[in-house]
């Protein structure tokens, strides 16, 4: 397809999301990175604008960390994993979290985990909680 | 963060949530409490009030039990775990049930078991039924 | 709690929900019928009226096949295994099907299955999609 | 019953729904192709019209490809594994995507992945994100 050509996608998704579960395993099998024990959002921003995303992460025992700043190009995907987010601070290990995600322009987020602690990798995958009502 | 600039986050989820599937298996392989076969619901409490939680079991063969009572402080989260449930009593292993979740603040609920009963462990995880049209 | 004092839920669910993915395993491994690989919609009928479904099953070759009937009393769950169902015809193994779920009453649904075609199981679960518009 | 009694099924689902994950596993263990690791979207079409559906491809670092081009018929369902998808050009493994799939007539989407990178294998579905605002 000519780039001139590309095709404009109607907006998809919304502008918060939330995600209750949250865990990063402290341990794994396998090769790393692929079979590393990790937890990920996957973005898709269907729209023609870079989507800017801020990540906060909610604790069982202390106020909530963030933001953490990811942006997804237009007409992009991108798989953040919880494990690589470094600034403000890395996401503990065997810690209990949840997570909200807002960004500026529509999109859609799924929330997946690799559990590698035994030799049989374990998967979970879910979309995440829509705000249907955000306005931001 | 200095705990004064405390980022308010808007509310999001609902009151009322619902998880049809629900099964604690009643044996495991590997350590415990981590490996241990659970069944567990996250609670993301992204509110300044603290969320009073009401959780009902529904059985297959005799009326609902509870309230289990749980709450979950302000812009925190909790994962809780079925097994754990005591008052008004133990929740059985080895039998259906699905659960009834009121809170008296928006929260959003996600459903997550671990199967530990063979040597490799299995997981699910989705997002448990919001009640969209609650008003409590 | 006594029974006079029975609790009365606020109505939970739609009438009517579809499961897009549906495919029971042709083998198992580990003992039946527990470990046996399986496909389930488990129901939670909050209300105080007895819910009376019609499931049919929709599949790539041929018209759908139903509808099957079951029966969940108020205030149950029910866990309903396709490998169970057999009236009109049982459901077929290793073949890919849809489900589409009516009820008389406001239920909610969610799809899991057991794979136990390699020796450590697979779960999936997910909540099944709802027609939120339905009028019965 | 006899096909000129087929029932009529009010429509269910929507006309557009977007994956946010995708990735098809490069390895796999067991027979193939019931065992082969494979991401794949299960379509339901209740509707009495055949479903024409447009798949779309995005990717982390160049233009969504696609359309792919799928029919459904009316009252039927489809396993569409994304590893069968060849024009207007395959999949690749081993690469994050996401995916946006139109169609003329409603429809429910799923999304499962069976990952048998590992000797055992490990599984994921969920209901596919519905835009359920999209008048096409």
């Amino acid at each position: 397809m000519n780039p001139t050509d590309q095709k404009k996608f109607a907006p998809i998704g919304h502008k918060r999301w939330a995600i209750a579960e949250g865990y990063i395993p402290e341990t794994s099998h396998g090769p790393e990175p692929e079979m590393t024990s990790h937890e990920s959002i996957c973005v898709l921003n269907a729209s023609d604008q870079e989507a800017h995303l801020q990540i906060w992460i909610f604790y069982a025992d202390h106020e909530p960390v963030g933001p953490y700043s990811v942006s997804v190009g237009p007409r992009r995907t991108k798989h953040v994993r919880f494990n690589n987010l470094k600034d403000p601070e890395p996401v503990p290990r065997g810690t209990e979290y949840s997570s909200l995600i807002e960004s500026d322009t529509p999109i859609v987020v799924q929330h997946t985990r690799l559990d590698s602690r035994q030799s049989a990798n374990a998967l979970i995958s879910t979309m995440a909680f829509a705000d249907t009502e955000a306005v931001m």
